[in-house]
């Protein structure tokens, strides 16, 4: 493994495509993961569908990879027929959640209770949010990222750095008015390795993506280009 | 009318209390609150059910009292059976919406749709929030009034003022930090003059308050007792 | 008048058109349904949104014109900011409300628990249904109406009567199958009069419209059209 | 193994509690399933979080137990994050999906969709319901199963075939009428084997039990009893 002072953060989000997102195609991904982080120690989170997370934590046990899940019911344990609490969630070895994608939004109190509650059972968190504003009052709650995700683009395969590069200046001018430490991210039609290029020259720490590598023939090639692309970003 | 250079707000939310909220009863309220206004300068904000949002228009034309809807639809104008738009609401002439308010909780995404259009179409936004973290969020989508409440104290008669006064001061200064221009008032378990004297010696504006003036058998006397306590905090 | 031994049913959903659905526009249809009536003997149902309840039921008053919700609330009355229970609907002097709608689905068991409150307290329940299966599950519930829309077809200004009448037969068996009395309308596209002719020549009692009627340059051709129509196919 | 004619049917629902529903302590509840199973012969399904459900159809694969998902989301393969699809719960191995749950209620339409969808990759579907009519109104849809639980009963330890055996007969009545085939169960308050046993004399195959099993110290004691006492009740 090379060893990089920085490296670029790309965040898989499996998504529910079928069978791509599930079973012996879930840890194809995840394989392909750790052979990209083996070569270029680019800093990698997995975040399968909730059948798939104990899997997938077993796959990249002796890796810095991450694994998180896709979202989070903002629930305590018990009575809670199809619902899953963040304990439970955390039972199966992930080290943080996605939660309030644009697949899955939740309300602005949810949000709150469920970084407080992830952070005090030793969870990261890492909020989706659709505009600089919604990422800046997300900031607000202390999350440990925040991705900034145009809807409008998401699985277009037009990148949200090349068609919307003020999204991500104005996401990090915003967020870093009211959080200094706060991670960013930035995704939506992210395909390509330029892609993780620009986003990492615009000022973020890497890139949320999902269909380009998880529908990819083979995401071993797409994950390195990604890795590789940002790792020259931060270099120059 | 007595005027004042500064009066602290009464926002009574009527909510959905059956007779009390609706048709005769629902006017009653206005006329006590028309009262007080002509009697304190307090300002009043009125936010009725829908259904009766235009009778209550109609009761304080004269008057500077706004009147607010109790929550809006995030959605545009168009094939949307059983929800209206804001465009349908200020079609009635209201001043206002109140969003997010615990019993009728928003998605992050949205209370940010909604604020923007609502000030496009030049209608205020009152947005409620559950403790200081999600008051300090809302505030950086710049609406015109953060209202925190603690949920765990609406409808108790135990007041926010007196039993979790941090759960104020916190909600001031988070707040501020982020949005020097957004009025604050606070909420839950509002029911007699000196709640809201303490409210806003504790430095709102004033109050959100519900069933202690809808649900009373008189409620001049109660929204009265609130606007001169109110106008001392402000005076003293 | 012109009295009929039968009428068609024109269910008029006003939906949330902007302008169209609100203020003097909302008026305006109700005057032109009432003229519509005076002449045909039609039997009409006019939903506008909450916000025009109580004045499209005073336009309506000296007539048997019924006006109904579009939506109800699954709640009893209390502290429900920014919703509405039948009760409060009642109060408005509505006749019945439409629930489930598709642009409004609701939860099985609240489906249930609104029929029987409505008809506690004297009010008619129209429910919608996306197919033939669902549409005789809620027959099961003993609503007074049910409306088989498909959704794909609505909006759309291509007739559910003349593009599927496989629809409305297979409701009409469906829904008989379990309930002999529930009066049978359908939807979905509606837009002419002999889309009216044909739905009710293939068994149902009349039809569930929106956008042909409310978004029209002259709501009283339309609706004259349409319970022209009906009546033809009533007594041919 | 004892083999019999009829078997009562024992469906466990896991719910979320922590830590009985997760990891160790889950796989534990189906290896006791197991046991009883090989002495009794008792029809048994388990119903664990979406997380578990590899582990447990792992841990039963040589048995007739049948593992379910505690719910299904209405949706098809693809760009839905948090969300599964039906397929990508068919490919953990289950045989069935409840849906409906008084915790999880889903949109008429919903449940209508699914129970479809489910049938084409051959997926079983247990359908809660409320009362006996939203019981009937299920059972119209064609489910494999239909499960009446008084949601005010649910976890209180009074079970309904009890405290409400009409909810029982009524169930089985109206549900008789409009399908002659689905299997009926009930729940609600069911801890030991007198509760089944009444439950099957009042007509159903079995019951749907949760926390007396999930979060009893010895799991094995509670199923057995309950197998014991259904087929005493089904030889009776």
């Amino acid at each position: 493994m090379v060893k990089h002072m920085k490296a670029p953060i790309i965040a898989i989000n499996y998504k529910a495509y079928y069978p791509y997102s599930f079973g012996k195609h879930a840890i194809r991904i995840a394989e392909a993961a750790i052979k990209v982080w083996e070569e270029t120690g680019a800093r990698i989170i997995l975040a399968p569908p909730f059948t798939e997370l104990r899997a997938i934590v077993k796959t990249v046990s002796d890796t810095p990879i991450k694994v998180f899940a896709q979202h989070a019911d903002p629930i305590k344990p018990g009575a809670h027929t199809g619902f899953i609490p963040l304990e439970g969630l955390k039972d199966t070895g992930i080290h943080g959640v996605i939660i309030n994608h644009s697949e899955h939004r939740l309300k602005l109190a949810d949000i709150n209770w469920l970084i407080h509650r992830a952070h005090e059972i030793d969870l990261e968190v890492l909020v989706c949010a659709d505009v600089p504003e919604t990422g800046a009052a997300a900031a607000v709650l202390a999350p440990d990222y925040v991705a900034v995700e145009p809807p409008e683009l998401i699985g277009t395969g037009i990148s949200v750095s090349k068609a919307k590069p003020e999204i991500i200046t104005g996401s990090v001018n915003l967020i870093r008015r009211v959080n200094e430490k706060v991670t960013i991210l930035t995704g939506a039609g992210i395909s390509r390795g330029e892609d993780v290029e620009a986003a990492i020259k615009l000022g973020t720490s890497g890139v949320l993506v999902a269909s380009a590598i998880v529908k990819s023939e083979n995401p071993y090639h797409v994950i390195r280009d990604m890795a590789i692309s940002g790792l020259r970003a931060l270099q120059g």
